[in-house]
């Protein structure tokens, strides 16, 4: 099963990165842009009975390793 | 308007990150986990006329800052 996973930083969590991106944009002439916001996205293929138990997989290797719950959040997608 | 703009390294450019996370995994004993692969979620605001001019727009950043074309590719996603 291919499982999708977005890590993002938590609202009110002052995003550097996206900070960066947004004053790089401006400086380029794109003035009409605000709110960037910077997450990270990881995919791959995961060998589960079925979605559920998928889900629950993942969801244990986002609290595990791959988001710092403390400052991020996550999502998780699968597909067939 | 939203947008939204994921980059990801092309197929056949080794993602050193992606296997990190992958050799972690497996570490912590998620076995079954392979083809790990890392990309980065951009999100903004864009005041743009109309979908068609921010789509434009937000594919030009793209080029222009966002992603390295040379071993990146990106998606664009435009929500009202």
């Amino acid at each position: 099963m291919k499982a999708k996973v977005e890590v993002f930083l938590k609202a009110g969590v002052l995003d550097v990165e996206g900070k960066a991106i947004e004053g790089a944009l401006h400086g380029l002439g794109f003035a009409d842009v605000s709110g960037v916001r910077v997450g990270k996205t990881i995919e791959f293929e995961v060998a589960a009975a079925d979605r559920v138990a998928a889900e629950a997989e993942v969801k244990a290797m986002c609290e595990r390793l791959l988001a710092n719950t403390v400052i991020e959040g996550y999502r998780v997608e699968i597909a067939a």
